[in-house]
């Protein structure tokens, strides 16, 4: 019997194609495709001979054990299988394949990594604004709204490094975020949300970090978005007005 | 006569796989392709359609200036023509996208933005590392080596901030960028240099912040490449035996 391996493919923030040619030929390879949430279950159909397994949070379920997902993925690839593990966004940006290619190597399955578009680059494509403009910043840092240990990022230390910040998983906790930041910078400082980057759903809000919050809740915005933060933002291009019109609740996801 | 129009690609670090379908269908369409001097001149087989030019540093020669760039881009434009502007790795982190959307939007061109997989991914893939471990930092941080003002960026900041470094641009100083550090993390701390990422002619060196410069330049490890810092760093793959060992002079770059 051959040996399987793993491949933790980063499927970009939606739009399918911003898959790259090497994610396309990983999933024709594919024998088994684990989808996680947010990805398009579309993406299937570029994986004809995959049987597909969901392994995201659906409905108002709990998301699946990170602990069974593993297991999943090590079985079948002990079996002999190509198992393509579909992550939406980059594969090595947040989400836990650190820990997946930890225990997929400790058992002697070979960990194959393939880049996606992230959706804080995606935002960035939308809004119209490099991330890193050399005369408002000097790079960017991506983190989520929330430690793993229950604390927060060092918000202070953030501010002060003048990256342009991308903050993930942050919806949730909007207003919190903004007014920790704006103890370190000033309220007029640019900021944004977009929601469902590159994909047909997208939606834009450019602020300021003073206003963000309230402005992001009064117009209905919620998860999946990035928000970013920083003086390159105010190089974003406005949204189009329709897009700062609530969406009927029923369509809100 | 139709209005042209300009697209800001990221083509990624060097593998063409790693293009995304949507940058393939923009170079389709493109009339004129400007080709940056780290892009794999071969990607020009995929704009069939394009007159190509070169604008990046070749040989001993200096860089085209950036004006010349931005009205060669405008120019072409204003005739009428689909223009392609080839950037190495993500168009949005690092180059000079910020000053060409501003200068050809001034002009009443339509700007496009289509997304590449940066180096530091590329990198982080090739180390079968996650850049965000949450066992070990907060996030990640993407810098140049040298601010705009021709000073620095904030190490003690970007320190504090417990995220993982990627260093971009940094070889040339790259003992005076880990001294810096090190007066702000142990120098035990894990750190990484990926030169060439995604490429045949990748290689990669995995050390300590203290260790790093020296073991570099031992090894030969020159531009273009990106060094990485931190403790999630600590998981990267070691490297294989023959990738330390120095390059013939004559084909190293």
């Amino acid at each position: 019997m051959n040996t399987g391996r793993v491949i933790l493919l980063g499927a970009g923030p939606g739009d399918l194609d911003l898959l790259t040619r090497k994610a396309v030929s990983a999933l024709l390879r594919a024998d088994v495709l684990l989808l996680d949430e947010l990805v398009d279950p579309a993406i299937a159909e570029l994986a004809p001979k995959a049987r597909v397994l969901r392994v995201g949070k659906r409905g108002g379920c709990r998301s699946t054990p990170q602990d069974f997902i593993q297991r999943l993925m090590r079985r079948h690839a002990l079996q002999g299988r190509t198992v393509v593990r579909v992550k939406g966004g980059e594969a090595l940006l947040f989400g836990r394949a650190g820990e997946e290619i930890a225990f997929l190597e400790a058992a002697g399955i070979e960990v194959e990594l393939v880049n996606g578009i992230s959706a804080g680059l995606a935002a960035a494509a939308s809004l119209g604004m490099s991330l890193t403009h050399r005369e408002h910043c000097h790079g960017v840092s991506f983190v989520t709204a929330h430690a793993h240990d229950g604390g927060r990022p060092d918000w202070r230390a953030l501010a002060a490094a003048r990256t342009t910040l991308v903050i993930y998983m942050g919806m949730q906790r909007i207003g919190e975020v903004a007014a920790a930041l704006g103890e370190h910078l000033p309220a007029a400082t640019p900021a944004a949300v977009v929601q469902w980057a590159s994909t047909p759903r997208e939606r834009r809000l450019v602020a300021t970090l003073g206003t963000l919050a309230a402005e992001a809740r009064e117009a209905g915005f919620g998860s999946p978005a990035v928000i970013l933060v920083g003086d390159a933002v105010g190089l974003a291009r406005a949204q189009p007005a329709a897009a700062s019109l609530p969406r009927p609740r029923h369509v809100r996801n």
